[in-house]
C-alpha cells in the first residue's frame, strides 16, 4: 500500500509512520519534488484505505498491484542513478543529455589489449567494463584473470578517471574487488542469485542487473526488488538477449526490445542495453544499438576491440568485439535517435 | 549444384542444359548482370563437380548447402520484387529509394472505417492492406466481412490506383479475391499450409509470406521454396514477432529483429516487418518500425485506423492500430534511418 | 452462459429455447443421464443468472469462463467418442476397457510396406494410420503416394474391417479421401487452419485434431471449438510434442505429459497421445507410451514399420517406427498403468 | 582424448600418464572391472591417435567429442554414486534394486511439521529433504529458517540414520550446514553458479545438481563437469521440469522426460527426477513419477506434507506436496515400472 501526502508535512508523515509501526508493518519514504511518498510492507491485506485517506496531509491511498514495491513506478515515479556527474533514467531534460555509454573488453585478457581498447574509447564511453571474473559455461575455457588483473584495473585507474565496472560471482570476491570498482555488475547467470544480490547490494556501490536468459519480468524486477531492500537503489537494469526457440539457429539471443517500454512503464528503475550479448555478432550491434535507443533505453553496455585485432585471437566472445570507430559511429547516430525516441 | 557461366553464352548453357536433363534432373536459370547462374534439382548427390567445371564458359560450380535453393543468395545474389514501379528488396541505389509501406486496417469492418483510413494515409502507402478474411482463434469472435465485403474493395480500387494486398485461407476464396488483389498475403497461421502456398503460387501475383509463430528461419525458407518451386519467385517475407517465454507478459510477440539480417544473409528475397503484430500495443509501432529499418527491413505492414476513432469499437486489434499522422512520422524518419542502416 | 435442467422436462426445455431465441441468442443442448444442459452462445454479456434460475425446472446457472464452450467440461461433464463398437474417452466402466490405438506406418510409401505392417499389427490395433498425403517441410521430399494410393487403401478395406484414420491437408482432398477414411486427422501444421477444420468437420466423421507445434491449450481447444461449432462433436484431441528450447538438441519435441491432465480437467474431449512425434526415437516410443497412459491419455497413435525392415529405407520418419512386437509389449503393458491410472 | 588399456598393466599406465604429463597435459584415470581409461585434459588438439595407438598395453584411443570429458559415458562407462549402502545409478543387477526415493516438506517451516513428515516417510525413503536456505523469487516471501532451523535438524539425526540433503545457496554456509548434511543439492536458480559449484564439489560430499530452467544438456553437463574437475565424482543429476512456452497456462513447468535417456546416453552420472517441481500440482505427483520411471530415472525427489495438513497453511509449495501415503503408492507401483523399464 502507498500513501502520498504533501510535500512540507514532515509531522503529518512522523505521525502515520508510527502509526504503521505500531500495526507491527515497515514504511519505506520516498521524497518527491511535490509529494512525499509512503510505502508500507508487510502483510498489508488487512489495512483498508479508509484508516488513511482521512489522516491530515494525505492526498491519496493506493494499493499495489505488483509483488515489487521499492523498484516499482507506482511507488517511485522518478528515479535516476548518479554514476559521477551523470544521471542514469528518465532525466527531465532528456534533450540536454544522452545515453549512457559503458564500453570495453568482454573480458580483459592482458595488458596491451585492455589499455589499447581504453585509450581508443575513452573518448566515447561514461564507464569502462573489462571484467577479471567470467562465468564460462565449461570450466576449461578461459576463465578470466581474477585476482591477478587488479593491477592492470589499477593502471586504468591512473591514468583515466571514468568510472570502471566489474562483474562479481561471489560475495568472497568484493574485497578484492571493492577498491577498483565503481559499478558492480551482476550477470545473467546470477540474476536469481539472492545472497549475492543482498551482498552486492551492501556496498552501496550502483548495481547494473542483468536480465536472466529467460527470466521474466517480474521476476527480474524481484530480482532488483532484493537490492532495494538492502536499502541500495542504485540499480541500473540491463537487458542483453533471451533465450528464445530462434537463438542458435542465427543469433545468439533474441534482443527482448519490447521489455525496455515494459520496464519503463512498471519500474522507476533505468534500463539499459547490451546489443553485443544480444545479437553475439558485430556487424549487428550498430543498427541493434539504436534499435534499443528508438525503444526507450537509457544506455548500452558494448564489448569492444582493440583497432587492427584479430578477433579470432580473443579468448572470450571476439565474434561480437566491435572497433572504437564503430562504438563512435553509434553515440554519433544515438543523438538523433535519442532527442527523437 | 550450382553452376555459374559468363554471360554471353547461350549456346554453351543450352548445351549444359541438355545435358543435365539427360540426367533426369532438372534445371533454374537465373540471368544476373554478370553471369548466368544454373541451378540444378533433382536428386544431385551422384553429381560430381568435375563433371561440369571443365566445360565451355563455366567459371565455378557449387554445392548448396541449404535445403531451399531457389529462395537462396548463394542461387541468386540478388533478387527484387516488383510491385507496380516499386522494386522491394536489395535495390542497387538504395539511396533513391525508401521502405516499402503496406498500411491499412487489420481487417476491414464496415465502409466508412476503410474508407476513412485509406484516405487519410493514402499519401504515405504504396500498398494497401484491409482484409475481409481473418482467421481468428475464437469462432465466436468476428471473421471479417467475407464476400460481403468485395464491394467496398472495388470502391477503393475505383479511387486509388494504389496496389491491394488481401489474405488468403483457403484456395477456394481465390476466385472471390482475385479481382480485387493485388499482392496475396499467407498469414502466420498458415505459413505450414503448403497446398494453399501451391495454389497461391499459381495465381502469378506477389505473395507477402508471414512467419509461422514459431518456424525456424529454415522452414519459413522452405516454405517459401514451395512457392518458388511453381515459378511464382513474386515472394515478401514478413516477419511479425514470434511467440516466446516473454509473450503474454507483456508485448504480444516478441519482434525478432535478428532474423531479418539472417533472412538477408541467406536468401535472396526482400524482407518485411510488421510492429503490430509484433508488439501488439500502438504506442510501440513507431520505434519498433524505426528497429526494424535500422536493421534492414525493405519495409513495413502496419495497421491503421481512423483519426478521432475509438480503437475499443473496433473488432480486430484495435489496441494495435495507429493513426496516419503516426504512419506519416514513420515514413518521414525512415529516410535517416534507411540512408545509414 | 449454462443453464441445467432437471430431466424429464422437454416442455420447460423448449420454453427456455424460446426465450433465449427470442433475445437473439442461441442455445445448445446437452442430454446427460440426470440433466439436460442448456447452452447459450451469442454476446450473454448483457444476460443475468437472475433472468434463468427461477424458471420452472432450473436447478442451476452458471456463467463459462473459458472462451471455448461446446467443448468444455462445464457445459459437458462426460463426452465419448464412439469408434465402431469402441468409446474413446471417459467411460464408466474403465476397469473393463482398454486404452484406444491407433497404429501404422506414417506415410504409406508402397504397397508392400502398407500391406506387411497392417497385417503384423491388425491383433493390436482398434483403428489403422498410414497416411497418403503428407505435409513435408521442403518441398523436394516425399509427399506421400496421395490419390495414387487409393487403391491399397481399398485392399485393407476389403482385408480388415478396422476403421481407417487419414490426414486431410486440403479441403478438395475430401472427396477423395471420403471412400477410404472413417476418422479424419488434421495435423499439427493445419491446426490452426479453420476453414479446413470447418469441412473437415462438415463430413461427419470423427476428427483427430492434433495440436499445433507450440499451441496453447486454449488455442487448441478453440480449434476444436471450429469443428463443434459445425455440429460435429467426434472430436479426439492428440497430444504430439511440443516445440522448446531442447527441441533439436535430443529428442524431436518435448511431450507435455501435463497437457494430458489439464485437457481431462478442462474439456469432456478424449485426448490420445503420440509417443512418435513426441520423441522422434523408436526406443524412447515404449516409455512414453505407458507415461502417457499413466498420466491419463485415453490412447495411442504410433508409428509402426514392418519386420525386419530397414529403417533408413522408410522416406517419412524412419527412426521413429518400431515394430509390431514393440507395439504388441505397449498393449500388453497398458493394462497395468490403464487400471491403476 | 581418451586411451582404454587393458587391466593389470600398472607400469604402461604409469608409463603412459609420464609420456603425457611431459607433454604439458593432465591426465584422470577411471578403473573399470575390465580396462583402465585415461583421460587427457587440456589442449589435444595436436596430439595424434598414433603417438598412443601402438604403445604396450593400449587397446583403443578415442577422440572425445563432447566439451565436457569427466562427466562424459565415453569417458566413463559405468558409474555410480554411493549414499550409505544404497548405489545410485545403472546398477549391474537392476533387478535386485529399486530406484533411490528422496522425500521431505519443501522447506522445513517449523518443528512440528518437519518432524511429523519426516516420520511418516520414514518407512519409504533413501534420504530426507527438507530445506533450511529457501531461494524466494519474492524477497517478502519465507527465506526458510536459515541457521535458526539447525536444531530441527540435528533432532532429525538423533532419531533417524537416514541420510540428510540440504540446499545450499552460498558457500558461506557450507561450514553451518555441513555437520547435518550428507548430501549437498545445489537448486535450479544456482546452476550457472560456477563459483558455488566448486565450494560445493570441496566437501567432498555428494552433490545433487538440479537443472536450471532452460539449461541445454550441454550446460547442465558442464555445470557437473565444474563439480568433477574439483575432484568430486558424486554427482547426481535432477530433472525438474523446463519453462517453455506451456509452463504457467497450466502445469508449474513441462517434465522434460526426454532427458532422462539423453542423459544416459552421454553421461555416466545418475539421474533421478523432482516431480512436485515439475508439475507444481500434488494429484501429479504419482503418474508423473511413475513416467519418469519408466523412462529411466534412477530415483526421485518428492515434497511430502504431514497427514491431515491444510496446504493452504505452508508457506513454499504447498500445493505440490503429496501425503506419505502416496508417497508409498509410489514406492510401491515403482517396483513393476522399473523391472521392466
Amino acid at each position: 500500500m502507498i500513501i502520498i501526502l504533501q510535500r512540507n508535512g514532515e509531522e503529518q508523515v512522523n505521525e502515520i509512520v508510527r502509526y504503521v509501526h505500531s500495526l507491527g508493518l515497515e514504511v519505506d519514504i520516498s521524497q518527491g519534488t511535490e509529494n512525499v511518498v509512503l510505502g508500507i510492507r508487510g502483510d498489508t491485506r488487512s489495512l483498508r484505505e479508509e484508516q488513511f485517506v482521512s489522516l491530515p496531509g494525505v492526498q491519496r491511498v493506493n494499493r499495489i498491484s505488483s509483488k515489487y514495491k521499492l523498484v516499482s513506478r507506482q511507488f517511485r515515479p522518478q528515479h535516476t542513478v548518479k554514476i559521477k556527474d551523470y544521471l542514469v533514467g528518465d532525466v527531465p531534460h532528456l534533450s540536454d543529455s544522452k545515453p549512457f555509454i559503458i564500453a570495453g573488453p568482454c573480458a580483459i585478457e592482458d595488458e596491451k589489449q585492455a589499455l589499447q581498447t581504453f585509450e581508443e574509447i575513452a573518448a566515447y564511453t561514461d564507464a569502462f567494463r573489462g571484467f577479471l571474473y567470467k562465468p564460462r559455461t565449461s570450466p576449461y575455457e578461459f576463465q578470466g584473470l581474477r585476482e591477478t588483473g587488479i593491477s592492470i584495473l589499477q593502471e586504468i585507474r591512473r591514468r583515466y578517471s571514468i568510472p570502471i565496472v566489474q562483474e562479481v560471482l561471489d560475495s568472497r570476491h568484493l574485497d578484492v574487488l571493492n577498491e577498483v570498482t565503481d559499478i558492480y555488475q551482476v550477470g545473467t547467470r546470477n540474476m536469481y542469485n539472492y545472497e549475492l544480490l543482498k551482498e552486492v547490494a551492501g556496498t552501496g556501490k550502483p548495481v547494473i542487473l542483468k536480465r536472466g536468459w529467460t527470466a521474466t519480468l517480474e521476476e527480474w524486477l524481484l530480482a532488483a526488488e532484493y537490492i532495494a531492500k538492502e536499502g541500495n537503489m542504485n540499480i541500473i537494469l540491463c537487458e542483453r538477449g533471451i533465450r528464445t526457440l530462434s537463438s542458435g539457429e542465427y543469433g545468439r539471443n533474441t534482443p527482448d526490445l519490447n521489455v525496455i517500454p515494459a520496464v519503463r512503464e512498471k519500474s522507476c528503475l533505468p534500463i539499459i542495453f547490451d546489443p553485443s550479448h544480444s545479437t553475439g555478432r558485430a556487424e549487428l550491434v550498430v543498427p541493434t544499438s539504436l534499435a534499443a535507443l528508438s525503444m526507450g533505453a537509457h544506455g548500452l553496455e558494448i564489448d569492444v576491440m582493440p583497432r587492427n585485432y584479430d578477433r579470432r585471437m580473443l579468448q572470450v566472445d571476439g565474434q561480437q568485439a566491435i572497433t572504437a570507430q564503430e562504438l563512435g559511429e553509434i553515440v554519433k547516430r544515438a543523438g538523433n535517435v535519442w532527442g527523437n525516441g
